[in-house]
C-alpha cells in the first residue's frame, strides 16, 4: 500500500470514529507510521486531506451500494434490506463505535469549508439517486404502490438512516438500526 | 443572570453549534466574560460543565415538549406537527447552524464518558415517552390505527428527526426538516 493510501486509510478510520474537527494530523501520522514532512508531500493542508478522505469514502461506498442494490438475483426491496443488514454487521464489527463518515462530517457542518459541505451534500444526493432507482424498480415490479414518491422516500431513507447510526453509536448497539429498518420498510406504501 | 447561568447559557449555544469535544473552556469563558478561576468555582471540570449544560437543555426541552404536546386545544397529531414547525422556526432563527444539543453530543459518543452517554440516552428515552403518549392519545381518538405501535413510532420519530436536523445543518436550510415531516406524518398508520 502506498504512503498516500495508508494515510487515507488511517484518516478514514479516525474521521469515521471521531469526526474531522477534533482529529489532529499528528495522531493520523502516528497511526500510519508516517513522518510529518511526508504528509505535506501528499496533501497541502488538513482540509485537502479531509477532502481526499471524503472522496475515497464516497467511491468505496458507491461500490458497496452498487453491489447490494444491483444484485438482480433478489427483488429490489430485499436488496435495500440486504444493504441495511450488511451495514449493521459492519458497525457491529467495530463495536458500534464507527458510524458513517459522511454523516459524521455532516454533523460538523458549522466548522467545515463550503467546499467540504458542498461535497458531502452532493454525496448524499448521489446515494439518494441510487436508492430512488432501486425503489422505482420495486415500483415497476409492483412491490411498491404507484403513488409512492421514490425520490422523496429515498431522501427520507438517508435522513433517517443517518439518525439511526447516530443513535447506534450512542447506545453502542444495533437496536436503533433494527428499529429504523422495521418502521421504514413497514411504512413503505405497498400496492 | 447569575455567573453560573451565564456560563451554562453560553455553553449551550457553543455546544449546540460545535459539539463538546472541539469546544474549549476558554472560548466559553470569553463569550461569557467570566475569568477562569470563577469557572472552577462552579464546575469541577469540563466534563462536569458539559453534564450541567446537558441537564439544563433537557429541562428546557421537556418544558418545550410539554407546551406543544400538552396543548389540548389541538388534536394530538397536530400538536406533534406544531412542535416540528416550532423547531424548524428555531433553527431558521439561527440560520440552520445550531441543531439539537443532545443529537450533537450523541454524535460524539465515542469521545464522551459513560455518564454523559447514559444521560443522553435517558433523555432520548424521556422524549420518546412524551411523543408515545401523544401518539397513544391520537390512537384513542381514532386519528391513528389501533395496530400502530406508538412506542416504536415515537422512537423512530426521534431517530429520523435527529437525522433531519443533521442534514438541515449541512444544507443550511429547512428542506430536510420539511421532507422528514411530510414523509413521517403521511406514513403513520391511519385507521
Amino acid at each position: 500500500m502506498s504512503t498516500r493510501d495508508t494515510l487515507i486509510r488511517c484518516g478514514t478510520e479516525m474521521l469515521t470514529e471521531h469526526g474531522f474537527l477534533s482529529t489532529g494530523i499528528d495522531p493520523v501520522l502516528r497511526r500510519a507510521g508516517v513522518p510529518k514532512g511526508s504528509f505535506y508531500h501528499y496533501f497541502a493542508s488538513k482540509e485537502a486531506f479531509g477532502l481526499a478522505v471524503i472522496e475515497n469514502y464516497a467511491a468505496y461506498f458507491a461500490r458497496k451500494l452498487d453491489r447490494w442494490l444491483g444484485d438482480t438475483a433478489r427483488p429490489p426491496l430485499e436488496r435495500l434490506h440486504a444493504f441495511v443488514d450488511d451495514a449493521r454487521q459492519g458497525m457491529a464489527r467495530h463495536d458500534f463505535r464507527r458510524g458513517c463518515l459522511v454523516g459524521n462530517l455532516g454533523q460538523e457542518a458549522g466548522g467545515l469549508s463550503e467546499t467540504a459541505r458542498g461535497r458531502l451534500d452532493a454525496i448524499f444526493g448521489d446515494w439518494e439517486g441510487r436508492v430512488a432507482a432501486c425503489l422505482r424498480e420495486a415500483q415497476a415490479r409492483g412491490e411498491l404502490a404507484p403513488r409512492a414518491d421514490c425520490r422523496e422516500l429515498a431522501a427520507f431513507f438517508w435522513i433517517a438512516w443517518e439518525g439511526a447510526i447516530l443513535r447506534a453509536k450512542l447506545v453502542r448497539g444495533p437496536a436503533p438500526l433494527d428499529l429504523f429498518a422495521n418502521v421504514f420498510f413497514a411504512a413503505l406504501p405497498h400496492p
